[in-house]
């Protein structure tokens, strides 16, 4: 039996503008182009190996060791777009396998708890799209591949790249020209880190999809945001990254993620991603850029009560040290715990209890888009080893 | 000794559609139009008693027994528009004793604890208005007198009236034409009432004024509101209460809430009222709707945490079976402890340790505008009893 594999890993990104409301919900085509970094793959990604072979009569998902099966509508129809360029290619050159015709093993694993409530699914599908377009020998750009990936997780497009990523909403009701693309490579900024504070919730958030489908339907501010504030804030920042201005940088992603969650705030019934706990984070970095006079870190939240801390390389001690201060309870520094002595000794005053809200930290920087590996979750048979 | 006095009550009110944003900050000139339904004086009022003699060298003021002095410029400036007013009079019948010219005594007394956080501001800055309208005898209608109230306190304007009140924002750069009016008595729908659920906090909240300032300045959402969002609604308010509309008015209320809400989230620092007590009041009113098919509570949030949830007296019961069910820990119940057996016992689940987030239950209802009043807070001499 003659099996066919590939393996890729893909990394996790966090949005700084941010993708909220959908034009299309079939096919993942947003109401306005966001931007993320994409953070480092030591510290998150998804390692997704793929196998094929004449003799799998269907697919088959195998996910954090457990088999799913293959059920979501949304890998469904990435698959279909796969196999269809795999196709044309088969087409094309009639002495290649027929790999499309062919079933598929799709084995998947973080090496992050999905409990931590970080959007995995942008790094999963994003793994799932790649993998299979390596095993299928796609000639495509990644640019092209990455609008597979957008109708599995409208975010995961923006995990095909490394560094500063946009994802470009497009004109298009086809959304052919919905894809993401690459503001500036890792090597242009390398020295932005992040910190990622995990805060705990009692309650369940709602499901990204269906928020932001209310939000389009009921938030009358949500119109001015993706017509007026969102197109401005992607062209200035786009020039603060070209210019490594964390400045305006940091000041845009803050702005951002606090519209993103007004216009939640302001849809019917209203969406709450925000808990006591992320605003106490949202008060501290402003004390403390306040106290340095200028932005040094910068906050930001997706759909859910964790903070991410965005800040430049130079300024570690100083927002690590602030960080370290009142969150050294919970678990995730034991990574740096030899440079904890160096962190500066904040004076800024804050909430001593605040620590209670969060339940680990994860201290990681910007990373590079998906790679090459040799590690593999298949055997020869194709199957999870 | 001759010494003139006189004596009104005043009414706290709480806004349906908020005022949020100054164009003028001197003159308390509103960036949008506001409606607020004014509530009832046996719950929640200023009495405020005023005395003016020959003898008095000087104003000074007593604030629930404490003298206080005439500090604030917003007192000066009322206090120079009412003696303008009474000079008037006074140079057309040479007859009338010089009030205007002689100092004030002023002592007043809220009804309710100041530290509940409820805006006594509006309350207090209306009773002392119509208390020196009344000692000087000034023929101005009430629309006449709330502009001088406005500027103690913007929202002090609407506690010039009963029941349903608009304070239409104008056009004017004096401000000559910013006013509050009756949009509906008491009489034309005399069935709303109002459970205050009043809660506890541990942070500082921004001053409204503060507030507002910032985010004129820095929202971007902002422009949209004052612009697009709340003109519409002002309109689709006061027309739901000429109709008695409660599906319409409570829906434009919750709404317009949290629109108020969202452009602070969206201020730069945010600017952040509600609280996660605040988030499952609104939650847990969402489910009472949602379960009746129909909306029966409707919540609002002025600058701070508290809940003012308004509903109709049909619906007393399951409204406060509710409430009642998840908060009868919490004081304030005395006052209908014999109708509490009446109350339906909801089937809405809900966190039963949301109630240590509150300190009490204020319930009270629709009510009337300033009265007159036989109490008198000052002695024969001017001074406070």
């Amino acid at each position: 039996m003659t099996v066919f594999t590939a393996s890729t890993t893909a990394p996790v990104n966090i949005a700084t503008l941010k993708y909220w409301g959908k034009r299309d919900k079939t096919l993942n085509l947003p109401t306005n182009s966001s931007i993320s970094v994409t953070l480092a793959q030591e510290d998150l990604r998804t390692l997704t190996s793929v196998a094929t072979s004449e003799e799998f009569s269907k697919d088959n998902l195998w996910l954090n060791g457990v088999e799913e099966g293959i059920k979501g509508e949304r890998t469904i129809a990435c698959l279909k777009d796969l196999r269809r360029l795999r196709k044309e290619l088969e087409e094309q050159d009639s002495s290649l396998p027929k790999l499309s015709e062919w079933g598929l093993h799709i084995v998947s694993e973080n090496n992050f708890p999905t409990a931590a409530g970080l959007a995995s699914s942008a790094a999963g599908f994003a793994a799932l799209v790649v993998a299979i377009a390596k095993l299928y020998k796609l000639p495509q750009s990644m640019s092209e591949i990455s609008k597979i990936a957008r109708k599995g997780s409208g975010s995961a497009c923006r995990s095909l790249f490394g560094g500063y990523v946009a994802w470009e909403m497009g004109d298009l009701e086809n959304g052919e020209d919905s894809k993401a693309v690459e503001v500036a490579p890792l090597e242009h900024w390398p020295t932005m880190k992040a910190a990622i504070l995990v805060v705990s919730d009692d309650k369940k958030d709602t499901p990204s999809t269906t928020g932001m489908q209310s939000t389009v339907a009921t938030s009358d501010l949500f119109q001015w945001r993706i017509k007026e504030v969102v197109p401005k804030r992607f062209e200035q920042m786009k020039k603060s990254i070209a210019e490594r201005d964390f400045q305006t940088f940091g000041e845009l992603t803050m702005k951002d993620s606090n519209s993103f969650h007004a216009v939640c705030l302001d849809s019917y019934p209203p969406i709450f991603y925000l808990n006591d706990t992320s605003k106490k984070i949202i008060k501290l970095i402003h004390k403390l850029n306040e106290q340095e006079g200028k932005i040094i870190a910068a906050y930001t939240f997706d759909a859910g009560p964790n903070a991410v801390i965005y800040y430049e390389e130079e300024n570690v001690t100083k927002v690590l040290g602030l960080i370290h201060k009142y969150f050294h309870q919970v678990p995730g520094w034991e990574k740096i715990a030899d440079k904890v002595n160096g962190f500066e000794d904040s004076t800024i005053e804050f909430d001593t209890d605040a620590y209670k809200g969060v339940s680990r930290i994860i201290l990681t920087k910007i990373g590079s888009g998906p790679q090459e590996t040799t590690q593999s979750l298949v055997n020869e048979k194709g199957l999870p080893k």
